[in-house]
């Protein structure tokens, strides 16, 4: 079972590298080869593109982590799994582009087997894919929220409007009352219908995620633009860091079950301003963001 | 009590910000009233100075909030006083300057109360201040321990060990093993003594903050820097977000307590960089600042 996931989580991780350094067209990924320290077993292949013609950074993220104690922010809400041993892998990767119309990105693949001593072992995935934009684009959003429903549908016809409302919940500042983006998929605790179809439908994730977003990427990435933008995106990466350190369970799940710190906060972006109270002009493309972008909807209603 | 630690404090702000606008001599703090939104009750008096020629952002807040329901961050060592209603009060401020040679400094004193029906009310003191550059010299480092230290011993000779140590586990940065800086004061659950005594400490604090911060300022503000200094700054920067967002219990109450986003999140600087993987070259001055200033030690010790 894990040996089929691995194999399968590590050649996504060269699939989505391959597809983002012919995306660039100059950089290319490094990587670091990493075993962890101290307890607990496991390590990492963290693949970051920095840089880029269109990408400024880029990472791409495998890593296989067991432990003798699941951390609480893995079992939030089943805490009947807290303290058991567990093992965990996944592909985590976060792309944020130069060019202020091309959206960041953030997908998500993992696996967790979670054990007790005379008790059968309790396997799950999760997983995901979400869309941030500076600028909004409608053609953008549908396009991205009608690939993740193809990838969706084979296994149901709830399926895609359970994760996309899930993960609306989840990429959610409340203290900014806004969306972290425009969403995308979100599920967790994933184990219905036995392994092989939960298996397959993960890969029908991870294999959907460089089809929704490099389409977008090379609409965009030629926009022209300025000053004003370029601010605007320092700005709004904010909030990315903001929702990673406050709100995100991989960044929290990471920190306190001992990874590998340069690993799990590549997904920070490389230059962020904040500034005090600052708003967009009423009417201004920045406005519309807000007011359009950032509050949950139904995207495919629109077409 | 609560009039006059209200008055206490609205002075200290003005004082501080009175200091603060003349070390800079170019900008004066610009102020917001605002009022509490929603459940609770309660407003604050935001002052922020941004652009100046010393300062690249300074943030004084007074702020006075009350509830239901005291949240989780407010009481972690006395889990008894959850689900009390409450009220607080307090002024937070967090400075930082252009000059890569100039330290980040922030000062807290605060005062809560916990109400119960049928029960007597409690209350305690809170606060510190603690320092934080990106180029050490011990010189700077000792005399603001030196001032600290002042501050505290005619309340007993303990008084400033006790309070030094907990600034150092509390402003500590696990998944950086790293302190955020060179410390100076932290205390919480103050109520040892009666509340005059308490509220004297208090004052002998706040007060002492100016005094211990500014003759650093004038020292270095003047020096000459260039790109790698700000660079430095800059990614530095991101250790002082990362700690605010992940650990810091003043920013976990703001946001959980319903606090204004906006006043809480002045404490994050301006402009920040992240790089992945990054370290300083081995015998340069920014090493200096890992290997030296960023360990909790006796700065005192050597005198």
């Amino acid at each position: 079972m894990i040996d089929a996931v691995r194999v399968y989580l590590k050649t996504l991780q060269d699939t989505i590298c391959t597809a983002i350094e012919k995306a660039d067209g100059q950089q290319t990924f490094m990587q670091d080869d990493w075993q962890r320290d101290g307890s607990g077993g496991g390590g990492g292949r963290t693949r970051v593109l920095t840089d880029g013609a269109v990408f400024e950074q880029a990472g791409v993220n495998f890593s296989e982590v067991s432990g003798d104690d699941l951390p609480a922010s893995a079992t939030a809400s089943r805490p009947e799994l807290a303290g058991r041993s567990f093992k965990a892998m996944g592909v985590s990767l976060v792309i944020h582009p130069h060019n202020p119309y091309v959206p960041t990105s953030h997908a998500n693949v993992r696996f967790f087997i979670a054990e007790k001593e005379g008790e059968e072992p309790i396997w799950w995935f999760g997983g995901g894919y979400d869309l941030t934009p500076y600028y909004g684009f409608k053609e953008d959003v549908i396009e991205w929220h009608q690939t993740a429903k193809s990838a969706c549908d084979p296994f149901g016809d709830e399926v895609y409007p359970r994760y996309k409302k899930w993960c609306d919940e989840y990429f959610f500042l409340k203290h900014r009352n806004e969306t972290r983006g425009v969403g995308g998929l979100f599920f967790d605790d994933l184990n219905e219908g036995g392994f092989e179809q939960c298996f397959e439908f993960l890969q029908a994730v991870g294999d959907s995620y460089i089809k929704a977003y490099l389409p977008i990427v090379n609409r965009r990435k030629d926009t022209v633009f300025g000053e004003q933008q370029r601010d605007f995106q320092l700005y709004r990466r904010g909030r990315y860091v903001e929702f990673n350190l406050v709100y995100d369970r991989g960044t929290l799940f990471g920190l306190q079950s001992g990874g590998r710190t340069e690993s799990i906060l590549m997904s920070l972006p490389p230059l962020v301003k904040w500034s005090y109270n600052w708003s967009p002009e009423v009417g201004s493309a920045e406005a519309e963001l807000y007011e359009t972008f950032l509050k949950p909807q139904d995207w495919l209603e629109l077409l």
